[in-house]
């Protein structure tokens, strides 16, 4: 099954478009957590498990466990993904982009060695650090296009032959690099305006849409701009608010993520009409 | 002492623009290193000894290490380099690029996991995601500018408000981003011209310069459009060329680098009047 054949069944099976993004961050770790050998481990099995049925992907964040020289728990974490969860695409979120005999070494890392369903590599190197990726036939490639950061526009807002930089991206992998249909685009919720354009240029391509949740972007206004006819088209990323959601009540951890995940879910799926 | 002095300083004693690239691609070690548990190290150690005095810097890329799950390995490469020749720069080239937060935890694993002077990042999420390596005011920050590859062209030549991207990234690194002077930039020497368009930009912030050497750049062209006015100015890599140089009469592979290290040192200093 293709990143996007188990994409589209995970938005249909779960009702939702939610992306739970995990970023172990030790400080910010239940304290029985931090000190436990295989902490790390511990903390994103109970957020998957609590969220599976919520989410339509999940996407470690790989500098969170590079950081700590935890390569091997983030490892653990994705087996555990993919045997317990098989059905949910697991998106490595790396942004790699280097030349070709390199970015191989990267793809194998991806989905050899994590075992990911897709991989968010960067394009400023252009079509040859993006296609060794695609050697992998039934993974996906996740382009960055149009981040949710304020440097974001630094580059992606630059004049590129009439229009902005970021659109010439989106109609680069829309009309060439997405031959083998394995292409998605990373366009963020902080600029819905863009979100929409982007949206009419790539047609039904999904998004992977960072930026609601602690980075404040309307949930309501990212939906309705990047929505498919069909009303999916986007895995919308929450990671901090979701996996370091405060437990009320007598709550644990996860049992919090969950009942933020599935606010966030719910709260998507009023708008995809 | 930063990155820019250290590099100043291995300029000058090792008279010397070659940086040594170490992508330790298993399938091309000599055979018994590759069975050996720490092969890749064993093999990066003994290239490091031979070259150490005939180059200005060491860039391993992380790919080769990552799609081995061979970080360890990498993390003992880097800790002999520093104990032993501690004059000579090590640039981690990772090429990394994410938001605020992430990008802190990458610049954790590149100058405190691994101890790196240096680390080469994408500039296409703009300043923000460049900026939190500058926390680490003694290491340097090598943007990507103008990649070697075919494909580099792809962004990096259009045309971004009168002129091609890859200038506009050199003078917005130049005017804004190396405010505390720990910039470089990579500029490939497959593309002199650009390379002197660079140089005209920047002043004399470093080089790093990939393209010669296994991927064909012309090393006479290369150091006359990108050096600075003292004959420096540049770090000129070559990575396959060396670390795989075949062995000739009874030498060792390590000796072979060292050949053919020595002979691009030399025919690159040919060139700085």
């Amino acid at each position: 099954m293709t990143f996007i054949t188990k994409l589209n069944a995970a938005w249909r099976s779960n009702d939702s478009l939610l992306c739970v993004g995990l970023d172990p961050d030790l400080p910010r770790l239940p304290e029985h957590l931090r000190r436990q050998p295989d902490g790390i481990v511990a903390f994103c099995k109970a957020i998957i498990d609590a969220t599976a049925d919520l989410a339509c992907a999940f996407k470690p964040q790989i500098a969170y466990f590079a950081a700590l020289g935890a390569e091997r728990q983030l490892e653990k974490v994705c087996a555990w993904l993919r045997a317990r969860h098989p059905h949910i695409p697991l998106i490595l979120d790396a942004k790699r982009g280097d030349i070709g005999a390199t970015a191989h070494q990267y793809a194998r890392e991806a989905f050899e060695r994590y075992g990911a369903d897709a991989v968010t590599v960067s394009p400023y190197m252009g079509f040859d650090s993006v296609e060794p990726y695609m050697e992998w036939e039934d993974r996906g490639v996740i382009v960055l296009c149009r981040t949710s950061n304020a440097g974001g526009s630094d580059l992606q807002f630059l004049d590129a032959g009439g229009r902005p930089l970021y659109q010439h991206v989106a109609q680069l992998v829309a009309d060439k690099w997405n031959r083998n249909g394995q292409c998605a685009l990373v366009v963020g919720a902080t600029f819905p305006d863009e979100l929409a354009q982007v949206r009419s240029i790539v047609g039904d391509m999904p998004l992977l849409v960072p930026g609601i949740g602690a980075q404040g972007g309307d949930i309501g206004a990212t939906v309705a701009a990047g929505r498919t006819a069909d009303g999916a088209g986007m895995m919308i990323n929450s990671s901090r608010a979701i996996i370091y959601a405060e437990p009320q009540d007598d709550e644990d951890f996860a049992a919090a993520a969950r009942r933020v995940a599935r606010a966030t879910r719910d709260e998507i799926n009023r708008y995809r009409g």
